[in-house]
């Protein structure tokens, strides 16, 4: 069975459990949750990882490509400016889609450009934890192909 | 029964019909199709429009406030400089969710900037006819709530 | 009697009926009411045209040309990209004043440039209803010149 | 009966007595009087104040503050840089309406942006001494709200 | 007998009869009468289509993939800002020829960048009616290859 | 016993007196006042200095030549555009702070930049009151050097 | 009794031991010390911190939450790039005072502009050891409002 | 009878002779040859000039004021930067037709600019070898009227 | 006999009493000295004016036009943003020459852009009191004319 | 013996084993075997390490202090934003020499930009394995000095 | 005798001969007469030099190194962008003046900004012939010194 | 046996002869006999070409077509500008390495890019005389391949 890994970023350990207004009530194990059961109805596998460290999030993603068959990635800050993330996904391969909870192109100017974006099949933002729903579609889908 | 309106902008017309290695081999009401599937599952009734007149879809979106729920909408290059159709979508204040077949982050630099999705729900971007049957699960969810 | 030609651009056939805490609940008929009161103390009378459309409002330029003496004109968002407006102004050299409800200098950062505004007479931003009574007042003086 | 402060700022002294092709030949003398005029058929008075200097401009609105209801300012060259005298509107809270001779989006480019204008009702710009007296009408309408 | 569409943008339907110091003495009507002239020579047949709208001549460009073997277009004020117009004709892979009547790289700042050029296999500029001449033999030339 | 020159620039002798939402409801006597008692901990005296105008502010740092040995320096909006105030400091070479009651990078793009902070020792900003009493600490070390 | 984080980024362990030309002669440790003393005196209690690595310095951060009432912040080079801290520092919302030991807008273009900044109480900047006494100073007075 | 000066700036030298695949299998000495042929039809005679060095392109126009009628230029490479060829053409005052094998407009962002063309009657760009024998014509034109 | 104002800008004051290696040892009396000389060499008499205000700056130009046939102007730091005295020099139209004691082309990025030199006769700059001499013969020979 | 401390940044462990297309098919392992058998032609020694983590490149440069005696460096993606870096680099002062596999002037324009050389002795960009070669003589010669 | 090589770049072999209407009715060699006239007067001799080859007047420069005391040097478009000539004046150090004819502040944007002016003494510019005779008294002085 | 043509561009014909602070002490000819060592070394033969003119070193890069392997370049200050240079190396397709003395990534901005770099195989900056060196070592290598 296919395997998907949900990769997280900077600051998004904290969410559900705190800052509800900011980052609504919902916690990243229940999004966990819900993305698991829909995994079950998509028939692939789940793998998840958080990290504040960009370079274990890049570690992972190397370790990635004898595993998994696609990612799921809300890369948070590092979105911005992480070349070193984006360099990784290029060099796995893997095909990886990119959300994010808000929409970042109706926040502060330099949230409007993703430098991972490029490298990734496409980019979902602004549907808070539907998002990650429909990036797992996104990515299931993709891996049929 | 919630109803969603459809609609498209410039070009996508010609979906499918030729130049299948750009556009894909789908036509506009083959994606039409499945998205009237999908929206019986998701329990929404659906309009479809499509112009390739900046004014006639500012008209049907001024048309859509008494009659329609939420809209599905991928403006073409409108996306990239038409502030009129921006200003329609604020005044009607439908919720909007704008979908793309290709991912516009990874193309011309110009392609990069949405002028439209600031007002809308979200963005939806890169995975072809695949983003549609996302943004309209995106744009169901947003009218439940 | 001079005529003076008032011009509406996209979206402003909305205003007043709906969103009055965005557009003000005076309607664009009620506006020509008013401006109407107004021409005749002044000496003018007035056409009233609105289109969402960049090519109809185009036309309807060229169509002054043996008409009419003066324009009023809110060319709403077109205001900001519409270089063939300009164009249909510069060829027809009927003295044109640029009007906006809103004060299009304190807003987003897009709006502050006006591509009509150089080949206008001049520019009135900011008073709401009040614009359009200035402007006509602008353009009546203009063409008593 | 309410009060408007009519403001001058650098060069406009020199207005209508010399350079008459590119000031036009209406003094400034001239123009208060045409305001008088004007006032009394608004029902509202004038006080008026030149100078050349940054700050003086700033002490005359500071000591408007108890004495003024509105103001109508050609703030001449400060228009593009003074940040003093847009940080002094904003504190004295007296609404103001910016006004121009000339068309300023049609010069320099440097003449097309103003710091003012964000923290004003609105601006008019372009009719000549015409400029000043719908600004006036525009002071005293919004006294009236 | 090869096709080829002779496609006018907003405006150029004022042609010669008006501003003749602007827009010189020749009607579109001469022109084109010039153009059948010289098609006649070059053995090719030519369609007329001129509009102020950017859709319809978008519509019209689609509606070429049939019938016609090449464009000459001079596409006035859209040149600059009309992305949609870019769409069509990557679209329909017929080999287009822009064509201008001023030269487009010695006036304002933004006539010097054409967001359709990318997409023509070139540019003429500057020469008058002449551009359309010299536009017809490239398009006839491209024809026989 | 060293002595330092409290300078503040335009719109500041309006602090606390009105608009206590803005400014604070604390008056720049009273700042001044607090700032005494905080140099006689410190064993520093103060001059005082307040205008809305850059000359005369210009003329009291060369007058501080020769009587000065710090300067705790409010510019206002003279931060972001004064190179005169700059090249002040430059020449008599007395170490100066600058100091802002709001947090200047927090707010409009164009209050992030000072022309000034680059000839000063450093920049406090965003304290309130109390960024000037970090401020007279600052100098006070400063001279002891 | 009040608790605050003393947080110190990339490099600033070096400081004192060596290159004492750039950096003072003044280690972290010392710095630390003096900040005791200082902190005993305003009566607060102080955690300290240094790391390298930016993902533990938002690790620190988010542990802060439920420990922490102030943060006296020296980000070193992340200053300019860490938009991962910013929203770390958004997210646990414990007022920040930002700190630096040279005047960074005296240095190159690259280092005035703080991405931290304007999530931050506010910045002081140039006073080398003094900057993060007076740092404490301010985020003292920020835990007893 | 008329005379052109057929110019031709650096690595035009090498056309055809080497690297067919990018430069075309044509030969300068054979578009001479064309442009020959032309030009007899044309009833203008033809003096030719190559040279890679911008000082000997600018003595060949000086050279030129006494006579020639006008001048067909490919400037390659120097389109983009050389003022000085601007200056010689502003000063001689020859009508110049800018020609260029390629689609300029298509390529390098830095190629998109001519220096050249806003002194010259127009450009021409993209055709291959045509682009030489239509900017013949266009100089022809020119010197007739 | 003909007359020059010899105007000087902010700080200039300082010139040459203080901070010898940065203005020189020279007084602005001593230049005044010197100039005096030159002027009976060159038949014309002079008047002296320096201020710290830009008001008092603009007061004096125009002041001078009826006394003045040409100006000697060292601007200081307004040079790079006072508009306001711009626009006193194309009022007044007396002939004005724009010196600099320092080279500006080869100091801070902001200190090459001047806002005056355009309304200006020429510039010369970087020769240090030698620039005021230069001055002195430019107007003197432009007033001749 | 002197001692050379070859650094690689981020991606850099993945040469050779994967993608060989991309990054060669030579892995880390050989290019420092290489390496090694030339320190010993040079007559330095060497010592490794890669790391996916900004922070722990930071801190085997701080460790290196003591003990190495120039740095070949490898940044990958870290040379285009971490200013940490450069901060390490400049604060231990040991000679460094930035290299690159690929011609990073002739990739993405986000990639033509070091933050890193500017504190470095050179840079070598664009040779493959042989890069760092050629760095390793340049450092071995900058350690003889 | 000290020597000055008057350098002249290019285009300026035309003046006076033509164009008397842009370049005045001076020629060069007249200039160049008036030049020696003055040389005489302040004690020096003159070598003349003019091409249109930036590598010729390169090569001059290199050859004053043993005999010129003085550049005085017009680059005519140079100025605008041979860094090759900025580099020759560098590492010569012979003492230049730059000067224009006309005035290059208030002509196009690109023309504004000098690459040779920051290697230079100082720049006199917009004072026609008087230009070169001002700038050889520059020289001159700077010879003394 | 390969052969490589030194390439040396404007000002590096002063090498070492004067100005030893600025350029070395080493002359130009002995960095080519440096080269001729190391040549026998590597069993290639070198040509040596320096000029001051573009144009020349464009006619050497085409006579090198026939009779040359690789290229060894030091353009000198053409690296910042010379677009006629880039596709002189384009056009011939022979392997080029580009050197610099100095590190121009830390120099003025305008030295920090390079238009030939992205048409050469590499880049090595920074080393002084060992950048010859090394590029020729990479110029070796390259023609083994």
């Amino acid at each position: 069975m296919a395997k998907v890994l949900v990769l997280n970023g900077p600051n998004l350990n904290l969410l559900g459990t705190r800052e509800p207004d900011v980052y609504g009530s919902v916690t990243l194990d229940q999004i966990n949750g819900s993305l698991t059961d829909l995994a079950k109805e998509l028939g692939v596998t789940l793998d998840f990882f958080q990290s504040n460290q960009e370079g274990q999030l890049i570690d992972r993603i190397h370790q990635a490509m004898n595993e998994v068959d696609g990612i799921l990635f809300n890369p948070g800050a590092f979105t911005h400016y992480s070349i070193a993330l984006r360099d990784a996904l290029s060099a796995v391969k893997i095909p990886c889609v990119e959300v994010h909870l808000s929409n970042i192109h109706s926040r502060e100017e330099f949230r409007k450009v993703s430098v991972l974006a490029p490298v990734c099949v496409g980019q979902i933002s602004g549907f808070g934890v539907l998002s990650y729903m429909l990036g797992l579609r996104a990515v299931a889908e993709n891996i049929k192909k």
